[in-house]
């Protein structure tokens, strides 16, 4: 037997990262050598304990120094910069990125910059980094494996398709639940409440990422990651609304065919997936069984009723700055919503004043993108009030 | 620019003959090098001087003698020592097995004796021949490439998974459109006629075949040739009825995940599959479009209205001669049925029939096959009287 794959897991305390660890517990080829968290010490610090890690960080400072009194017997890194030195001296395999938002932008250009493997779970850095992190990713020979269930679904269906040759993939589709407003009209959109864009009828997600899957926003994101991912140029990805969730993306081949993946919707599926890789290693989920479901049903995204999936679309073929203005007016906007400050319509308004007023500009190297960042939520803000 | 690759065509003039003529026409990779058919000698020979080909066989040696007549300026061997000859001086890369039948499961075993890759588009070949035609192939090195929507389905999701590693493939899925009768009870089957049970709702092809489908003892078959092609044990490969025929096949992954190939219902598609391997060619054909198709729906078969199922996945298990006993008692039974000698109930009852009286005996050589086959259709004959 040889030795386990060494796994370093940041944003451990999330929802990702803790079905990280609950995949590599059930694994004898996989451990953690180490975890990060925000802000959240004490159940960093257990699962650090669960799992016998001797190092952690905590970006947090004052967090840091909680964590530290408690654990006399671990090593714990304070800051953005304990972070980096988590990553850099942490003798991992592979980093899984499970850092939520823009902050997961800078570990995932560490991460890349040593070479290290990197497991995606933090869209934002392809998102708002796209060409400068694949880019990155190729100069020093890491691999990028997508932790979300529609890009390591699009993934697997690639990898197999690939050795056949250049040009056999012809279009991706990444499916969407349609979210819990699907079938709405524009107008009755002008109404919805927070608790009613909060009930997702098929995945259980965060916050933020429950209402972008409300605005269709989620899939635009999604458009934007598997063009990184995959190097497919934006008009031969569609979006395909999928209630079910089942189908989780499909390839269309040069002859016609098209290879789709499934399954039950559960993370773990894509997290084990991306931990494993090149292996495929057997997972105790619930199996699929399509005879039970009975139906699975397909509709064209509303593009009306959901502009920000055409925000998204158009700010993508804008490139340079403009993805990472969009994702930053979004969060802004998103976050608005939660607190009940702006209306759902409202959000991608907001978004498209803010692609309006900066526009796209080229980008050179990851500074820009931490300017375009800041100003964009500067004028969401100020659309806001 | 390589040569292209030389292609033999068996059975030229059936339906997947003339489709495959239609597939090596429009690609500048493949080429005809011979054609045979039984006894269609007018469509063999036209096709012969469409597509430049200079060698045919013609098995019925009156049919042979005309095409010789008609033909001055070509080679025309005859029958089935005339059909060896053209298979084992072809010079071709792949040879194509369309024959109808258990008259095909000759021209497979010679063409594997001779190492030559097959597309096999004849059935009876594997359900026949079983262990003996894939020990054979593996003998000479030479590669069977299915010919049918579902095994080429299984084919190219395996060819992308065997690289994870073995043991990563739990299940396979074999689809059915379920027939004409889907949904039927056994005593609404009992007074159903011949031109009810030949309009296939999804696929066009001949009547035994459409026959076979009404009953579902083209799954059944499809079972045993999976096993065969893939070495998958029998109770891991599933049949799910799937009546819009556009998911071909399904792989259940050790992770759950399951891989799916899809399509618009169109036999070049696995044909190109077959000719190009291991390239992937560009396909003219319809693209798939599920947000106008809607819905696929999957049920469980209906094992006691379809008792063909059943009786197959018996005289898989049983081995031995009991699936050609199978194959034989079944190509009676659908004939008579066809010629309105009996119901369609009767098909079921005659196979189980030939299996309780024959059994299943131990098999050792090809020889074997012909006389269980002989006594098969003896017995089948008998209880149709």
């Amino acid at each position: 037997m040889s030795a386990p794959k060494r796994i370093l897991i940041l944003g451990a305390t999330g929802s990702i990262g803790i079905q990280a660890l609950d995949v590599v517990a059930a694994s004898e080829d996989l451990a953690v050598v180490g975890l990060s968290a925000q802000s959240s010490w004490e159940p960093l610090v257990a699962a650090a304990r669960a799992h016998a890690v001797t190092r952690i960080a905590v970006t947090d400072e004052g967090s840091a120094q909680r964590a530290a009194a408690a654990w006399p017997g671990g090593t714990v890194l304070a800051g953005a910069q304990g972070l980096v030195e988590l990553i850099v001296e942490s003798g991992a395999d592979l980093v899984l990125n499970a850092i939520v938002g823009s902050a997961g932008l800078g570990p995932t250009i560490v991460t890349l910059g040593e070479g290290l493997d990197l497991a995606l779970a933090n869209k934002e850095s392809l998102v708002v980094g796209g060409e400068l992190v694949t880019t990155l990713a190729e100069a020093t020979g890491a691999r990028i494996l997508p932790v979300d269930s529609e890009h390591a679904a699009l993934h697997q269906l690639i990898a197999g398709e690939r050795a056949a040759g250049p040009g056999t993939i012809e279009r991706l589709t990444v499916t969407a639940s349609g979210g819990p407003f699907r079938g709405y009209s524009a107008s009755r959109l002008a109404t919805v409440t927070v608790d009613q864009a909060l009930s997702h009828p098929t995945w259980s997600m965060g916050d933020k990422i429950t209402i972008d899957s409300a605005t269709l926003m989620n899939k635009g994101l999604e458009v934007i990651e598997a063009h990184h991912l995959f190097g497919i140029p934006y008009a031969r990805i569609d979006v395909l609304v999928h209630p079910q969730s089942i189908v989780h993306g499909m390839v269309t081949l040069c002859d016609g065919g098209v290879l789709a993946h499934l399954g039950c919707p559960d993370m773990r599926v894509p997290i084990a997936y991306a931990l494993h890789h090149p292996e495929r290693a057997e997972l105790a989920v619930q199996r699929l069984d399509l005879a039970a479901i009975g139906s699975l049903t397909f509709e064209q995204p509303d593009l009306d009723a959901f502009p920000a999936l055409r925000l998204a679309r158009e700010a993508a073929v804008a490139g340079g700055t403009a993805p990472c203005v969009l994702n930053a007016a979004n969060e802004v906007a998103v976050h608005a919503f939660l607190a009940r400050q702006i209306s759902f319509p409202r959000i991608a308004a907001v978004i498209e004043g803010a692609l309006d007023e900066l526009g796209s500009e080229p980008l050179g190297e990851f500074e820009a993108l931490f300017e375009a960042d800041r100003r964009a939520r500067e004028v969401a803000r100020s659309a806001l009030a």
